[in-house]
């Protein structure tokens, strides 16, 4: 992420080409919440593939309200203390003229919104993989209103707000290792910690209902990525959101192989499900870095994440707390990587020339990496596990014990994903025509 | 949609960044069909699912080619007599050289041509979802050729061509309200009214054979309702298209909202479905408004058509029309509900200084808002209606009612969707291999 | 695709239009390899799905990392005798500065370069559709490695590189109908001569277990193919991508229509099956000749494409070549036409002034196009069944028998596509309650 505000030395114009680029972009990234959906639908029991679905989607429609009515005014107003923004403009985006420019950039600051909205949506849903099958819509409802407002506008100030503690001290994350996936995952542990885990957890595996809505999820949010990651340079007036765009592909390639090669070595077979989670975890891990890395380096930030985030995902079972879909595992190890590699793989021929340790320029950023992923990971862990306890106690997070095992989404959406038992035969196909017909009579009977 | 043809104070040059905008846009546009395929596929019985993919399908096939050879001259040639256009250079595309603009802009003619091509394709292709289980593709291959020529080209002219009369007369329709969505709805409810109900309507519900379907399709309109809303500025030169793109997000997050809050609230649930309808709901609004209002007056229209489509789509039943997936319900309704709040909610700040009557500006537009629209409605309800009436009577709309229970993908298709009878047991899965194996035997005996 | 190297009068500029534009379109034509997972994955039946999806997604990693080794030298660095590329600087793209321009073009190289990765990334990910059910995934993974190397990288010089023979030929290949398709169905057609035939081809036929996956498969490839397409001209500037776009949605319409036509004719119905081959048809066909054809001119393309296509699948009955998912059948098939078309249709107002035989031009242009197809056609085919049969006598390219027909999901990927046992009835419905209870119970048990 670019800086918010910046001074120039002549006052920009409109560009209508960074403005075009940044709409595109904006749609791809509001697309990978879907793409989420899918991927974390597809990896649970049939049972619960609807909530799972939901989880995402009310996202979408939650966060953005917040953001017209005072988000985008808290994590990108004029700085407040250096923990929040605040600008009564932005409330209710009704000071916010059409025209206006982002300060210092080529674009509306509509623009910047609606960009920046789509990240805020899609954090809160990454959370949702790891409470699977068993919270209460409308306490997940609320949860996500008040995350949202007491961790993730805060937090995308202190990271990308001019002004943000993380922010004034150097901090590199091009677009969102740690206000993103950090903060993230390190919620995802909070709220589980507070919560328990579901019924049958360690006994009864988790397995995937639908391979291909998993893969789906993972094809869509590699795509969308692309606009998360080079659109985050907020135009293309020179080559670094290429640069960015470059290594998003080169890292997501290198963890995939090195997830599956690590995978087969440890449980001899190349999963789809490896695959993808490896896929994941390399854009996740390059999230932060792909704009201070360069191409080879962005192999490095990639291998070693998929390595390290697929030993992550048994933890765990080790440790006894159910990270459904490996929220944890995935995105807060693969941002705690990415985000702290940039301080021996910066090669000061990207973003800017902050050089890390094996590029000749010492610890410095490193340590000041390490400030941002650690502040973010506490304040973050803490933060939601208070809520989580507070909602617990009041609303109740939990669905019964009955309707997780029958399945939440019968219990809490009143519908199932699938249904198969129309005439026609439909689902056995044509080339056993009576037995199609005797088991469609069997069904509607 | 900005006026077709303007008078500039100095020829525009082709701009390379509105170019490459308008085409992805289009591309955007294009992927709304499939995606609207998926949305009323998976909202069918397993035994219709194909059909249902095949209507909107087929749409891309004809309605391009009916494009290139008239649709785009008597749409948006040289205006004759307020109804329909006609320039002979557009006919076959055989006039029209690479580097021609469009008049008054920076796109050439071919990237006009090809956006709006994309909006003639799903229009017609929305309509399918009111007739589900029933209609014979031959027919329905027909009727797309009739209607596009006799509705769609000469509709599309009235709003959006240079001496249309409802563009002459002021009717803001930015990016389809009336041309698309209030036209497919009425023509659905036409052919509805007479092809008549499917069999089992009201006793035997639609009840969706794959949700994970279904929002599948809505994140892809979702995604592509992006293009079609904000490239129907024709580019970026100001921050018009950017002010569309935030009300879009922001209007469609409002009524799927407002859509779950009216179903929680009669009948208990929060539903994927809800949803799934309540964001198209929220889309198809902002679609006409989206340049005119202000993004709280983007959660004003948003929440208003959540909850009157919601309500709307329950009069089906009370009435006795068929219109299964509720194009009626939410594409004419929510049309109309976006159109005429125009004539409330114009806020004089985007588009146009045109003011609504909350915004001080009188009911003058209001007014010109429902010629449009009920001019519009009655048209596309009557031709369409009369179509489908000269097609049953020659052609015959309808499959034998044999082949509607027993299922029309395989009458009209000879194929079933889905076909899970495989050795190998793939779909129950690894954990079961001994009932797999008797199983996969059973269905394969 | 324009020449790689051009001469300009004067040095051009970055320009943030056509940077902007390509990287989405490097975004578009990467998410066509996820499609063409889909597109083949729903192709087979359930038991080889997930080795079907897993054949397209490793080539996004293994080839993703070739090309910043060594494959883009290989392509497009200086010419070494017309056969190859190597530049040093390529290797490992560390000596690719972020602001280097592409010689004559105003983007980066690292956007050239992330743009045609996605070209050799796809192209060897096309042969998979021939080799469904059969091929273990360790020797899948090395053929890549080899054949990439081999000859995608070698054939992409010949016909895009400065240099190249082809290219300095005069060959026409705007987008890859001779790289890419022609050459990934030679491949195909060179492995499975080597290889032979699944088990129970002819007597077993391959019914798609999910057509709604390939549909969605078809859908995002149709999308992905607009950024291959008019992509392919590297920028917006002049009006020869819009025109590529117009063609390409104007003769995949047209194929499809043909493809119906066809089938409806020669079996009786419209087929979904049918659509998506038409539709995919029509966009190998436009692929080398969209630059070089007007509108009309695409039509005829697609038409006979379609017809072509639809008539060539059936081949692999008649000579008994297992090409399992018609691979030869479409993109080999489907590339000829295309390429060899542009002899007769160039209309000299596209992207060259070279007129094919119908517009005056004589038949040179078609001599030269028969020279690219054949040369690329030969050497593709040759050299695969030489690697095939070299990794056949080595690691062995084929699971055991008894693998295949228990089916490859298992046996090389240790998972299945779908699990529908969970508890809660979800495949069957909330109509049928007590059945579901029963048959989930059964399923558990």
């Amino acid at each position: 992420m670019a800086p918010a505000i910046t001074l120039a030395a002549e006052a920009p114009k409109l560009s209508a080409a960074d403005t075009g680029f940044m709409l595109i972009c904006s749609a791809l990234v509001m697309l990978m919440t879907p793409g989420l959906a899918f991927f974390y639908g597809g990896m649970v029991r049939v049972k619960s593939t609807l909530n799972m679905l939901m989880m995402s989607f009310i996202s979408l429609g939650i966060v953005t309200i917040l953001w017209v009515l005072y988000g985008f005014s808290m994590a990108f107003g004029a700085d407040k203390g250096s923990v929040v923004g605040w600008t009564s403009d932005f409330v209710g985006f009704s000071g916010i003229d059409k025209m206006a420019l982002w300060d210092g950039y080529t674009i509306p600051v509509f623009v910047f919104a609606v960009f920046q909205l789509m990240f805020a949506i899609i954090t809160p849903a990454l959370i949702s993989g790891a409470l699977a099958d068993r919270v209460k819509f409308s306490a997940w409802a609320v949860f996500l209103v008040l995350w949202a407002t007491v961790v993730y506008f805060p937090v995308a100030h202190w990271v990308w707000g001019s002004g943000g503690w993380a922010f004034d001290l150097g901090v590199i994350d091009f677009a969102g290792g740690t206000a993103v996936h950090i903060n993230a995952g390190a919620a995802a542990l909070g709220v589980i910690l507070v919560i328990g885990k579901r019924v049958g957890f360690k006994k009864d595996p988790m397995r995937p209902h639908s391979l291909p809505l998993v893969m789906l999820g993972a094809g869509l949010l590699w795509f969308g990525w692309f606009g998360f990651n080079a659109g985050s340079w907020l135009g293309n007036g020179d080559g670094v959101g290429a640069l960015m765009f470059v290594n998003t592909q080169v890292a997501t390639a290198a963890a995939m192989l090195a997830w599956l090669a690590y995978e087969k070595i440890r449980h001899g077979a190349f999963t789809t499900l490896g695959a993808a989670s490896g896929a994941v975890a390399g854009l996740v891990a390059i999230t932060p870095s792909g704009g201070a890395v360069s191409p080879l380096g962005a192999i490095a930030v990639g291998v070693i994440a998929g390595v390290l985030c697929a030993m992550a995902v048994g933890l765990k079972y080790k440790f006894g707390y159910d990270d459904s879909l490996d929220v944890v595992g995935v995105h807060m190890v693969g941002g705690i990587v990415g985000s702290l590699l940039i301080g021996f793989f910066a090669s000061g021929k990207g973003q800017s020339d902050v050089e890390g340790l094996f590029y000749g320029g010492g610890l410095d950023q490193f340590w000041k990496q390490c400030a941002g992923v650690f502040g973010v990971l506490a304040y973050s862990l803490i933060a939601s596990a208070i809520l989580a306890f507070l909602l617990d106690k009041t609303l109740g997070m939990r669905v019964t014990e009955d309707e997780e095992v029958s399945g939440i989404d019968q219990a809490e959406h009143a519908e199932t994903a699938y249904d198969f038992s129309g005439a026609g035969g439909g689902v056995v196909g044509t080339a056993a025509p009576a037995l199609a017909a005797k088991q469609s009579k069997k069904v509607d009977a």
